[in-house]
């Protein structure tokens, strides 16, 4: 039996840093070269980052694209790693970008994957299945492939799929199966959702049983403004044993020996309605050399752990890749400041992130306490900005009441942070939570203000359970837990009138929570939310609340998705619409 | 030869107000029947209002729309206006939306049509090609239809189409003209872009000659969110004559007879790929009564006049359908804000619109006097806030200097803007054009605030044309210009330091607009501007500003689509991207 070593290397692109990418993939592929790898796969898109959207239709990144994965090819050769059989995904394209009618039908932009081997694109690999549901839109910017590509490498046939091709039965993987491969190769960028881990090893093995054979899966990490990609790279026999896993969140080289079947077929043509093309790798493969390591199965993380570092990776991720220095956020002593600036703490270190206290006259004592207290816990840069002479020049020149004023401090607020970010460069963090971004319990440009949201998609019962997760995390290791217990337990307030609470305006989060989690995450409707035992009356007053403030949550900024309808692209709706949930 | 009196019902229905939208079907039905036509057809989707994006995804949404059909057919009959054949656009299902690969690829929402007559629905048409391009994301939300239907309707064969089915050659009128039709109707909700008036004739003439066939082309009018939607409604014979063509951007029946060829063929089943099924309506129909004046064949308006009422019609529908009182926006003297207002005085009357001068320190005296004068010919309601004491107070408690003060100013003047929407209840007018807008010659959270903004995809250079147009048609009409000249002549500056003008930080907007139109209309890259004469140098930093602003225009409010490319859902790039035009 033939022994493969394969490499699956997880790493995080940015869009559009094409020699920053292909720097990537030499450096993974010099790593996975030094353990004796003979084949290495990098994500979807990888030359690109992902998704790019509508620079598909620029003529200019297409070539930029192609021009970067030839020069690849030619450098690692150069670099003496001529000998590796590498899969890379890239953007590719045979005829323009489709345009409607105009578009020729079976010419244009391709999620594409190469295999790059001695110095040449050794063949192309057209993605089939092309998602147009959820985050994605491929079929606004890809035309499918038709063809499936089977490479014999060290006498074992190799199929080569991206991504979706996984996600559907009868496609790509059943007709390797057919064809008798040893190995299928799928390349990713799939984006991360809570327990989505759960999903894809099931699937996975699935989709190895349909190809008999074992399957390499290999996903990309990192941030992309409101998408969080996860990893959870993997190996999969046949059989469905988990032969090995890589962790989330992070960068890995996933590197171990398949022994494999050899290759006894040569069919080729048409299995069903697919093409199948043939080809062997000519010239010298890489020899394994050394001993490997038993290859590892990292465990899973708890949903708390999960949730935690897929906020940290996209908040890190944004910063870096848009290349800001620092980041600033208001502190009010509450929950979700509280939050947020620990989880900036962890993604970009404490002596980056500044916290500014804004007390007004109805901020009380223990809020501005607690706001110090975590500044000193954490050991973020702490400032205090009181707002009333502010507020009080405004209401001298105006006649403003109610909830004009209360707007009014939230709104002076947001004018601070953004002239700190214009004096100091910093990003602003907005720290309201997707309850308050559903129900609009937020004021537009004032609280709402800022570049990006790490809590953005995350529900407020959620926020709490960070909090002790984090603490408890701290404790574990002996350091000292970032969020004041205070702060966790007090009961929710604005603080833009006296005595002012949430549940004021808002059912208390946990019954909360639960109606818009089966109205938003489950697409519940009135009925069936009335049917799951919640009450009518409050039923009906959530739902006009969550419809009546699309306008707010269109301009909220982004933040990292964690659940399966994330606000932003996701979810849309349009802003005028006059359908109400339960209305006859 | 059979005469058949048909209307189109170019008519302006809300997203979501299935009872609003079936009286307008009523009441056009009775005016159409009034006038003793045979036939009514309205728009695509005419029972939702188009597009209602993800609400396709809730089971509550259509089931309210298949309701409203029936329901509508009932009230119709009830009307005494049972004997007239009515096509109406609606939201149908036979199956759960598609959601990837759980979908079951034959069954899902539909993008439906219904033929209503003696209280039945008669029959239905699901739309075969589904645009998935520029505006469009029918492929996310629909599946298509396979099966053409053609009713006999007093003794004439009348095939049933849906919008993008017009676009394409070879779908179903190619079919209706194999099966010998003598006329086809087409439902739309078509949006308008600057000169697609000039596109949809040329298009409905061919696709009259494929079917060889009469065809009746009915579109919507009306604003909805970024959408503005012309009518154009037309009729076509099958040699390319214009019979009818209505007015652009207003309520409009179109009624005219046709003489129609004798339905001669009985031929069904499969012509080519497609399924055909004929029907014969059953039951009495309507006779014409009484004669009717020619058809009229309404000119189309000049660019300027048409951008106009494109962001009249706009605006009015945003402010209506979302049940506004009024509006309110900052009167800075400048050419945008003038122009804005006057849009709002034409769309809902200037005793609706609150104009604030928010004068600084760095407010030219002319600027004042231009506001003030402004006011005076519109007659809309005026007020004075001086914004220096806000300022003040923020710079006493602040240390901030250069551009942090400058935006200051700005977000000062939003957040007296906002907070007289708050006290007083108006919507916000954001007045920033597609110029600044590209390039982000603006202030986050500045002026950049508001709900709606009319201008928001007109390059300055048409803003100013706008202008001169508008104060031409009203001296023109004996009426007092409402634009001061001086707001049209002076050079444009914003006033944020003491003699700033754009032109510091900005080149001339005639060469500055001809690089963005290239770049964004047009997708020409940065060598395709140099190629067509543009300064590389200036090009480079031009395109860089673009790429950089791309954050700024998520966060902007919506305002009217006129061009091919407008920010907002037909332009979807990363905010996270570091390709750039040009470099290697």
């Amino acid at each position: 039996m033939p022994q493969l070593r394969i490499a699956l290397a997880q790493v995080d692109p940015t869009v559009g840093d094409f020699s920053g990418n292909a720097a990537i993939v030499r450096e993974h592929t010099r790593r996975a070269a030094d353990t004796g790898a003979q084949l290495v796969a990098f994500p979807e898109m990888m030359l690109t980052g992902y998704p790019v959207e509508d620079l598909v239709f620029r003529e200019s990144f297409v070539a930029a694209s192609r021009t970067a994965l030839h020069r690849l090819a030619a450098d690692l050769a150069a670099d003496g790693l001529g000998d590796v059989a590498v899969v890379v995904g890239y953007l590719d394209a045979d005829g323009p970008a489709k345009l409607g009618a105009d578009a020729d039908p079976g010419r244009g932009p391709r999620n594409a994957l190469a295999l790059l081997h001695g110095g040449q694109v050794v063949t192309t690999y057209f993605k089939h299945h092309l998602p147009n549901y959820g985050v994605f839109d491929e079929d606004r910017y890809f035309i499918p492939g038709d063809t499936l590509k089977i490479v014999r490498i060290a006498g074992v046939d190799v199929a080569l799929t991206v991504c979706e091709d996984i996600w559907q039965p009868g496609g790509p993987f059943a007709v390797a199966g057919q064809a008798g491969v040893g190995l299928v190769v799928n390349i990713n960028s799939s984006p991360y959702e809570l327990n989505k881990d759960d999903v894809r090893l099931p699937l996975v093995r699935r989709r190895a049983a349909e190809a008999d054979s074992v399957v390499a899966y290999v996903n990309v990490i990192g941030g992309q403004d409101e998408l969080v990609f996860d990893g959870d790279s993997m190996v999969v026999a046949a059989d469905g044993t988990l032969l090995a896993r890589a962790p989330q969140f992070a960068e890995h080289l996933l590197v171990l020996d398949l022994d494999l079947p050899a290759a006894t077929s040569d069919a080729v043509g048409d299995f069903g309605e697919m093409a199948v093309e043939r080809l062997e790798l000519a010239g010298d493969l890489r020899a394994p050399s050394g001993a490997l390591l038993p290859p590892t199965v990292t465990e899973r993380l708890t949903d708390e752990a999960e949730v935690w570092q897929a906020l940290v990776l996209g908040l890190r991720d944004y910063v870096r890749k848009n290349r800001f220095p620092s980041v600033v956020l208001g502190l009010s002593g509450g929950i979700d400041s509280s939050v947020v600036a620990a989880i900036a703490c962890d993604a970009i270190g404490a002596d980056n992130v500044a916290g500014v206290s804004l007390p007004s006259t109805y901020s009380s004592e223990h809020s501005r306490d607690d706001a110090a207290d975590l500044a000193k816990r954490t050991g973020l840069d702490y400032r205090v900005v009181p707002i009333q002479p502010m507020v009080d020049a405004f209401k001298a020149n105006m006649s403003l009441s109610g909830v004009a004023v209360e707007n009014l401090q939230a709104r002076v607020r947001g004018v601070i942070l953004m002239a700190l970010s214009n004096q100091e460069g910093h990003l602003v963090l907005t720290t309201g939570n997707k309850s308050e971004l559903a129900v609009g319990y937020s004021t537009l440009y004032g609280d709402s203000v800022g570049g990006f949201n790490p809590i953005k998609d995350v529900w407020k019962t959620m926020v709490w359970r960070l909090a002790q997760w984090r603490n408890a995390e701290a404790a574990r290791r002996g350091e000292t837990p970032p969020i004041p217990e205070n702060s966790i337990t007090k009961p929710p307030s604005a603080e833009l009138r006296p005595g002012q609470l949430d549940t004021d305006s808002l059912p208390d989060y946990a019954v909360l929570d639960a109606i818009l989690a089966g109205y938003i995450d489950g697409d519940l409707g009135r009925d069936g939310l009335v049917r799951a035992g919640h009450d009518p009356a409050l039923v009906d007053r959530v739902l006009r609340m969550v419809d009546l403030a699309e306008y707010k949550r269109r301009q909220s900024a982004p933040g990292p998705k964690i659940s399966i309808k994330a606000f932003g692209r996701d979810r849309r709706l349009p802003i005028t619409n006059r359908f109400r949930e339960g209305a006859s």
